[in-house]
């Protein structure tokens, strides 16, 4: 069939809306019709050319929302008209590390998504007869994209496409920090570092588990605001305390320390921060944020053998279709807000000024309407 | 009362054996008459100068078994002739670290701790009207010693002193760190880097535990006998297999990852091995080495996002009064083995030949008797 997508040609350069080729689900195959779409730094990061594992051409998006019109052999956990959410970490609740229930990081079709392929190892995409690669196994930004079976997560029918794409990516990706990973528990202080869209989910998602301080850390100001308004109890500004005084301003606020920190900023002398403004005995810092290539993160091993803990999420920790089924669920009874966070939506034609949006800092999170 | 102790007089020099004044005990205090020792690496740190909080003079020894002569007043939970053990980390049930529950490093003597001093504020030994300090809240190289009332675990009588003094740190340390803060499940994968006596004790905690392949890495191939006695089942040598393929072999062998390792050399670039070659999605890494001052831990922050954890241990997690009684049982019990690794003991005038021993590698653990 044919589609309408945004190829990425090449890195650093504009995606270009055209048609594109669509062969139709194989065994353990879906088809969906991408309703909405998020833009994510992670598809701008791929775009720049500095994601070791970016291929072109590849049509991009990995944060979406649709309805399932076609499924290939053997599909059975989704019929036509069922509403999902593509996975760019499946759930196949058979691999290792399925089976392990110890990570979300399913691995069963890991090898082939790294390359841009479906699990048999092609595409199903292409243009004039020349290959178009997939993308972190979802490839949104086409109105219709092929998906494996275990890469979706069937969600309740009255919820709205255009605001639960976002459940696709950043909102499970702060919300299941906290949750999944961190588990944090009721009356605990929180240290949340970096107030952009993935912050401001980890601070709704610990006000959800009934955490007692939520400090917000951001060198912006402006972002106060809207951090308040999704918990945030106390902010720091490393520019006004100094920044060498950060981690002691929040051992103060929370009377010896974080029980939970997050790092929502990829920048690895904050995560260092993160982890040492932790309680001692026990506090434990979750790296989100993804680093530059090659930087690499320290500290006194003594802060360790004192009790703190070093982890990170991906996902969220977030296991695809048993989880994000049930975010959805709370945003439509209301538990969190996704609404506030959807800054502009706009057409596919228009999805370059999305990307310009983020680059230049004025959105929290713009989104495709199909 | 008199007592006969070791003494350091100042850093880099030898102990000299003399007869020191010792107060009673004060309310909430304890005398107790030790009856044997272990001499502990922490104890030569300090003695060397590099440990900042090393005082001088004082009574060295942190790793002991007595009995109780005389208590102070309010003392309710140790009697004269009951049997314990001094814990350098107490065990108060009172502070706020202890009622956490989640962590074993009460702080509620820590500072005058740190100070070689009593809770008072005051220090119990002396000499010639000069004070001499306490050490970790012990001072086991004296014949008798005073000791706060939850710096003491009381255990059973029939536990022979000569051996139990080890549970005191070593012992509890390595199988602490297994039990306590790695909680290692039945059939996981464990990964020790270290085969000195913290190592062994790792060894045998996972072998305790229920642990299946337990990989030892040392770059002594002669430390391989004594571990495999104590339930290492594959060892890798650094400078058989090349120092940057540690960590693949550790992979291969374990079809993925350790699900726990554990770094008893305290040497950061081993931590770093030690971390990288756990199992993506869940596998953490434990910290029991101290490091030399001024270094630093680093991994790529992808470590931890793929789902490692990092996280160090001190005194293995223990509460000394609730959980070292219990490793005594499972001495007596034969579940763990504390004879072998005491492979030297020296009447007190011959301490100084224990630190040779152990600077010269030809002891597990040196036992003084008094």
């Amino acid at each position: 069939m044919r589609v309408r997508a945004a190829v990425a040609w090449e890195a650093k350069k504009p995606l270009t809306i055209e048609m594109v080729d669509l062969e139709g689900p194989k065994a353990g195959e879906v088809l969906v019709e991408i309703m909405a779409t998020g833009i994510c730094h992670t598809d701008a990061y791929t775009l720049s050319g500095l994601d070791s594992e970016g291929k072109f051409p590849a049509i991009l998006g990995h944060e979406g929302a649709g309805i399932v019109r076609e499924v290939g052999a053997g599909v059975t956990s989704v019929k036509p008209g069922d509403h999902v959410i593509p996975l760019y970490t499946p759930e196949c609740r058979e691999c290792k590390t399925c089976l392990s229930h110890r990570s979300n990081l399913c691995t069963s079709i890991r090898s082939t998504q790294g390359q841009g392929l479906m699990p048999d190892g092609t595409s199903r995409f292409s243009q004039a007869g020349r290959d178009v690669f997939h993308y972190m196994g979802c490839s949104t930004f086409s109105n219709f994209t092929v998906l494996p079976e275990i890469a979706v997560a069937k969600v309740r029918q009255d919820a709205p496409f255009d605001k639960i794409c976002y459940i696709g990516c950043g909102v499970t990706t702060g919300i299941g920090a906290v949750i999944y990973t961190a588990k944090v528990w009721p009356g605990a202080n929180v240290a949340v570092f970096g107030l952009g869209g993935i912050g401001l989910n980890v601070i709704q998602g610990a006000r959800m588990v009934g955490a007692d301080k939520i400090i917000g850390v951001d060198i912006n100001p402006a972002k106060q605001e809207m951090a308040r308004k999704f918990g945030m109890t106390h902010f720091v500004n490393p520019k006004e305390v100094g920044n060498d005084k950060v981690v002691q301003a929040i051992v103060d606020i929370t009377g010896g320390g974080a029980d939970f920190s997050f790092d929502a900023t990829g920048n690895t002398e904050v995560m260092r921060q993160a982890l040492e403004c932790c309680h001692r005995g026990w506090g434990e810092s979750i790296i989100i944020g993804v680093a530059e290539a090659g930087k690499e993160i320290s500290t006194r091993p003594f802060q360790l053998v004192t009790g703190r803990v070093w982890r990170g999420t991906a996902f969220g920790g977030a296991r695809g279709r048993t989880d994000v089924p049930k975010i959805v669920d709370w945003y439509m009874e209301g538990k969190i807000d996704i609404d506030s966070l959807i800054t502009h939506t706009m057409p596919l034609e228009d999805i370059n000024k999305g990307f310009d949006l983020m680059h230049e800092g004025k959105s929290i999170r713009s989104v495709v309407l199909y």
